[in-house]
């Protein structure tokens, strides 16, 4: 599905009274990831640009000269402004005789939704975040076909780690092998801030990397992901560096038998919260009651967390095919170490696919 | 000075009638930096967390479960929700006898914009944007040494460059290396996404870095920062890779000659789209006129554009002691490539401190 398809579905599902919908990005970060999804842009940044989509006719993109070059990609009409005035003519040319305008309430700045109220000042603003994250929600093809590259990525250098351990080895240290491994193996940049916990720290899920020695015995907790052409992956696995204790031992396969709960619960059709709880029952059965403290999985896409919908207590949205999610299930003990082992799945018409595919065993680093 | 402090400030510079301000994060990457600059946090992303900063007390920070540990370095009160509910029941209570909210227009999704509106139905809502961009130019003691630190990381690795390129080595290589070596030197990321660009490719200001391989005579435009503790530092060189030919020696001369313009304006009291075009007349007075496309540069900290006020054609701000700006000029010529020479400098009370230190001798790597 290219570009202008997506721009015609998103009119199908949204308010019918709506003429036109503009995406508009702030500066970095403020930058709606709509804009590359409606747009098909898989590179630049777009700061202060805008998209504006039609139902029936092209839609027009409007840029800043400083990234043209990167814009020609789009099918879309370019449109060049090199300030805010240009910008505001163009605009207002875009939308001459436009009532009633879609915009992304959850992924527009509040100032700039001002502004645009003050250049259209009789026009009428329906939020349309809600068909956004629908419509996102459910994978195309070259959607599908761009995330499994970012979980090839991932897979790849997960299956490393094994190698690159080493006594004494601090979690920043792995952190910078991890993010310069993925980028070697083709990923424009990080999906999100490297997880590399040793020890203790695998049971804070937050918490990222510092200044902490790998030492024997340490779980090594590992939840990354491959950012490739703006999608995204996202990854976890724990090792024992070392022999495990029983402990440890058991844990991981209390977490490992809890995924596998969730992977066969997943399937169209299936209530995303109901699968969220049949996990956390599974966890809090064992000797581990309440140590699954988040929700077992996340939508992924063109962001990490994609909205719309989630493996979460709170999400009654039905599962469809096309549909990628995080399954993530975990089991932290404080002051003593976590474990989390998380796979990126596609649910297809019977079942799931998954997408990361680094062993899920138990590994001894020795 | 400490987080406390900056908070008291806020309130000297703003709308006398506020009695609160609410800091209000949604889902990364819609996270307000101002969170990091008024709670003094290192770490963490808190997403969906705020803060509500008071005149006359201590702040509130109302913290997801999630991130407790981490929020417990700030000196705030801590308010840790589970869910939207206690969430919107905490902010309630912080906030009961308030009429006039201050809050950042410029850094709030509109939909938590409607969500405060609707919590709080009888306050009125006061934009304090300016505010905080006015506040966030002017670095504290805490935030120079920060920066400083970032920068330091940046010029380590800028030294290296030189010894790590090698004939046929692709742009996403360099690219990899760059990062891999910014994080071992202690960075916790990398500030933006890396810019490697060989050959013509420099000539595109905001390309980052491809599929192209070096080969002899090429430039090597280097564009890339350390984010450390939350603060950024934005360096860059153009190295020739084999001989420089006389043109390219001219342009780099030319670059580095209008930098020396550039800083040479910088003091207390300066204007700043003076500083801009003082050096745009530099180049526009060589062979190169009109082949400077871009602002002179951006102050630098917390976001690497930190907003407030620029090295630019339309900034009218009055350069002050310890602001921090890059000054980054460059002459782009397409197809043929492009040099930049990008530096970080601290406003002193009779000059500049230039805080990024790498050499900025044409540096021809054979």
């Amino acid at each position: 599905m290219d570009a202008k398809k997506r721009s015609e579905k998103i009119f199908d599902i949204s308010d019918k009274k709506i003429d036109a919908i503009i995406i508009k990005n702030n500066n970095y970060p403020f930058i709606d990831k709509n804009f590359f999804y409606f747009t098909g842009l898989e590179e630049g940044i777009f700061e202060g640009c805008a998209a504006v989509l039609f139902p029936e006719k092209n839609d027009n993109l409007i840029i800043s000269e400083l990234e043209e070059e990167s814009a020609k990609k789009s099918n879309a009409n370019l449109k060049i402004f090199r300030d805010e005035e240009t910008y505001i003519e163009i605009l207002k040319e875009s939308l001459s005789s436009v009532k009633n305008i879609g915009l992304n309430f959850n992924g527009i700045i509040y100032k700039d939704f001002i502004n645009l109220k003050k250049i259209f000042s009789n026009a009428r603003f329906i939020d349309v975040s809600d068909s956004f994250a629908k419509i996102r929600l459910v994978k195309d093809e070259i959607e599908i076909i761009t995330i499994k590259k970012a979980c090839e990525i991932a897979d790849k250098v997960m299956e490393e780690i094994p190698n690159i351990l080493y006594e004494g080895m601090y979690e920043f240290e792995l952190a910078a092998e991890i993010d310069h491994l993925m980028q070697k193996n083709g990923a424009n940049k990080t999906a999100f801030n490297t997880i590399s916990s040793f020890g203790k720290n695998s049971a804070e899920p937050h918490y990222t990397h510092g200044n902490v020695k790998l030492k024997k015995g340490d779980f090594v907790l590992c939840d990354f992901g491959a950012s490739y052409k703006k999608y995204n992956s996202d990854i976890t696995r724990t090792f024992i560096y070392g022999k495990a204790s029983e402990k440890q031992k058991t844990i991981h396969r209390v977490v490992l038998e809890a995924q596998k709960i969730g992977f066969d619960q997943i399937k169209p059709g299936a209530i995303a919260n109901e699968v969220h709880n049949a996990v956390k029952t599974s966890i809090d059965n064992t000797e581990f009651k309440d140590r699954f403290i988040h929700s077992l999985g996340h939508s992924i896409g063109l962001s990490v967390h994609d909205g719309g919908a989630g493996l979460s207590i709170d999400c009654k949205t039905e599962l469809e095919e096309n549909m990628i999610f995080t399954v993530e299930p975990g089991v932290y003990l404080p002051n003593y170490g976590g474990v989390r082992i998380e796979d990126d799945i596609l649910i297809k018409k019977d079942g799931i696919e998954i997408l990361t595919k680094a062993s899920r065993d138990l590994i001894e680093i020795q």
